[in-house]
C-alpha cells in the first residue's frame, strides 16, 4: 500500500546488498516513519520480540528472512546454524503459529540443498515465494470479503457500512493488503462508502497508532474510540460489521487474536452483527481443536500496561507512566473467541463457517485418512 | 478513607471559612495529592463539569454544596439565584441522576424557607445530611456485600477471592468507603484474603489512576489490567466475583456505568461470574425502564481518547497524543449493562435481584398506588 504516495511493503530484501532486509519500524509509527536495515538472524529476532515487526503473517516473513541472512557465510555446520536460528526465532513470540510454519517451511528447503552456496540462493527465492503468497492471501482474502460489505450497502442504499476493527490486520501486520482491512481497502477502491470504528487496542495500542495511520494514508473514513465502546455502538446500531484478524485459528474455528477480541465477539452475538475473523491458511493450526484450552497465551512486560507511549506537544516521542509509582499489572497479549461466536472465517480461498466442516470444506487436503 | 495515614472524606466544608468548601482535586490523582478551595457555585459547576470531582454520589454532594455557596450573599433574588445556580449544576453532566436529586433537594430546602439568611443555615445543614447519608449508605453496602465474599473465601479454602471492577467506584467517587469498593474493604479490613482485578478504564484512567490509588494506599492487593483482559481472565477461572458500581440504574434494573462495563457483564455471563452493581439509591431512576433506550449516554471530547496523561521520567506530568496528528476520535462516556446480565444489585438497603420486582422488595416505598 502507500506511504507518503510511494508504493510499500512491510518487509523486502535490499536492492543492493545481499546481507541486508528491510524493514518499517513499526513502533515508530505514526509519529515517525524509519525503514530500518536487518543484517543478522539474531537482529531479526530481536526486531520481532521487541515488534518492530508484528501481526502473524508479518512475523513469519520476517523468520523467512532471518534465515536467508543466516544462510550467508561459510562452514561446515550450515544446516545446523540455519536450525539453530529457527529454534531462536520460534522461541520470540508464542502465540502466532505463522512463526513456526515459516521456520519449519525454510529449513525443509534448506534440508533438501547440498551447500550452503545452494541453501543460500534456495532460501533467497523461498522468503520471497513466503512473501509473495501472503501478498496474494491477502489479495483474495479482500476478494472474498468485498461481496460482505456490497451487500450491506446495498441494504442501506448506499449510506456509509459501519465496520469495526480490533487491533491491527492491516497490511502493517502482513507484507501488504492486510487480512481483516482487505475487504474494508477492496470496498473502498470499490467505491463504497466504508466507515470503520478503530479500537485503540491497548496496551500497545495498535489499533491507536498502525490502524488508523493506515486508513489515513489511504483515505478511508475512520473514527478513533476506546476499546471499551464497542459494546455501546454495538447496542445502538452503529456498527454494521466486525472484521478482526487473527493470530491462530484453531481446526474446529475457535479464534485467538489480540486481548479484547472476545469481548468484541461477544457483544457482536448478543447484538446480532455478524462477527467475521480474516485469515490466510498459514494461521490456522489443524492440531488443535479447543482454542480456549489449547492456545497458549504470551504474556508480556507489566510496563506495557503502566506506560503509555506518544508524541508530547513539541513532538516528541515520551512515555508516560498512567498508574501510581508502585503499581503492579498484568498482561495477557491474547485472548481466544470461541467458534460459536464467529459468523464466518475469510480465508485466502473463500469465506466459510466457523466450524471444522466448514474449513475442511475450504481446504480437502486436512481432511484426516 | 485514609491518605498517607490521615483520615480524609472526597469533599468537606473548611474548617474556618464559610465561603469554601474543599474538594480532592481527582485530575491529580495518582501523581499529586492536591485539596482545592471551591468559593463558588460557579467554580464547583466548572470542577465537576472538568472532573476534579466524579462518580454519581460525589457529584450529588458537589452540587449540594454549591448551592449552600450560591445561597451566600444578599439582595430579594436568592431563590431565583438558587434556582439559576441548579440549573447550571444540572448542565455539566448529563447522564448520573445524583445531580439532579441533589440539587432538587437542596431547591426544595430553600424554598421552604422564608429569607435569605434562614436558606444559608439550612442548606448547610441539608449539605452535611448529604455527605453523611452517602457515607452511611456506603458502609451499608460495604456490610450488605461482605457475605458474598465471606462465601467464595470459604468455597475457596481462603484462597484469595479475585474480585473484577470497573473504573472507580471508590470512595473517591462517593463521600467515603465507595460503592463497588465497599464489600472489598469491608473484606480485607475484616482479614478475609481478596485481590482485585484494576481495569485501567480508557480513556480517562480512572482504574489506573484512582482505584489502583485507593488500594494501594489501604492495602488491599490488586493487579493492575488493560480493559480488553477482563473476559480472558474470566475464561480461564481467574475472577470469582464482579463488583461495579453505576451511575444510573433504572426502575427494571438496567445499569449505566462507565463505558466498557457492558462488555465485562457480557463476559460474566458468558463464564458464569457472578456480576454484581453497588450503587445507592440516590443512583435509581424510578422513572425510566430500559436502560439502553432511555439513558442519555455523554459524549465527552475526543481529546480525552486522543491524549493520555501520566507523569514522565523526571515526575513531570505530560499528556502525550497516541494516534496520527489527524486523526478523529468519538468519546462515549457510559453504557448500559441489561439487567439480564446483572446477578444483583447491592444497594444500603440490601442485596435484591435486577428486576422491578427485586428493587420493589427494597424500596416498598416506590409501588405505585
Amino acid at each position: 500500500m502507500k506511504v507518503g504516495g510511494a508504493p510499500y511493503r512491510t518487509i523486502w530484501p535490499h536492492p543492493e546488498r545481499e546481507d541486508v532486509v528491510q524493514i518499517i519500524d513499526q513502533r515508530q509509527l505514526p509519529h515517525r516513519f524509519v525503514v530500518e536495515d536487518i543484517r543478522s538472524a539474531e537482529e531479526m529476532a530481536m526486531a520481532i520480540r521487541d515488534m518492530h515487526v508484528r501481526g502473524a503473517p508479518l512475523i513469519g516473513a520476517a523468520a523467512a528472512w532471518a534465515l536467508v541472512l543466516a544462510a550467508r557465510g561459510s562452514g561446515d555446520d550450515w544446516l545446523a546454524r540455519l536450525r539453530h536460528a529457527g529454534d531462536r526465532l520460534k522461541g520470540t513470540r508464542p502465540t502466532a503459529v505463522n512463526l513456526a510454519w515459516a521456520v519449519d517451511r525454510m529449513l525443509a528447503t534448506a534440508a533438501a540443498c547440498r551447500s550452503a552456496g545452494e541453501a543460500a540462493g534456495r532460501l533467497r527465492e523461498e522468503a520471497q515465494r513466503v512473501c509473495d503468497e501472503d501478498v496474494a492471501a491477502c489479495a483474495a482474502i479482500g476478494r472474498h470479503g468485498l461481496p460482505l460489505i456490497r451487500e450491506i450497502s446495498a441494504r442501506k442504499g448506499g449510506a456509509p457500512v459501519n465496520v469495526l476493527t480490533h487491533c491491527n490486520a492491516g497490511w502493517l501486520a502482513c507484507v501488504d493488503h492486510g487480512t481483516a482491512t482487505a475487504p474494508v481497502y477492496a470496498a473502498h477502491d470499490a467505491g463504497l462508502a466504508v466507515h470503520v470504528w478503530v479500537d485503540e487496542t491497548r496496551p500497545r495500542n495498535q489499533g491507536a497508532r498502525l490502524t488508523a495511520w493506515e486508513f489515513g494514508q489511504h483515505g478511508v473514513p475512520h473514527t478513533l474510540v476506546a476499546d471499551n465502546a464497542g459494546g455501546h455502538l454495538m447496542q445502538h446500531g452503529l456498527v454494521d460489521l466486525c472484521l478482526v484478524g487473527a493470530d491462530r485459528v484453531t481446526r474446529r474455528g475457535d479464534a485467538a487474536n489480540k486481548i479484547g477480541t472476545y469481548l468484541k465477539a461477544l457483544a457482536a452475538a448478543d447484538n446480532r452483527v455478524p462477527f467475521y475473523v480474516a485469515l490466510p491458511a498459514s494461521s490456522i493450526d489443524w492440531s488443535l481443536r479447543d482454542g480456549v484450552r489449547e492456545i497458549p497465551i504470551e504474556s508480556r512486560a507489566e510496563e506495557e500496561v503502566r506506560l503509555v507511549e506518544g508524541v508530547d506537544v513539541a513532538g516528541e516521542l515520551r512515555r508516560v507512566t498512567i498508574c501510581p509509582a508502585n503499581t503492579r499489572a498484568a498482561n495477557y497479549g491474547f485472548d481466544v473467541a470461541p467458534a460459536r461466536l464467529i459468523t464466518g472465517l475469510l480465508t485466502e480461498r473463500g469465506l466459510c463457517a466457523a466450524t471444522e466442516e466448514g474449513l475442511l470444506a475450504l481446504f480437502p487436503e486436512r481432511r484426516a485418512g
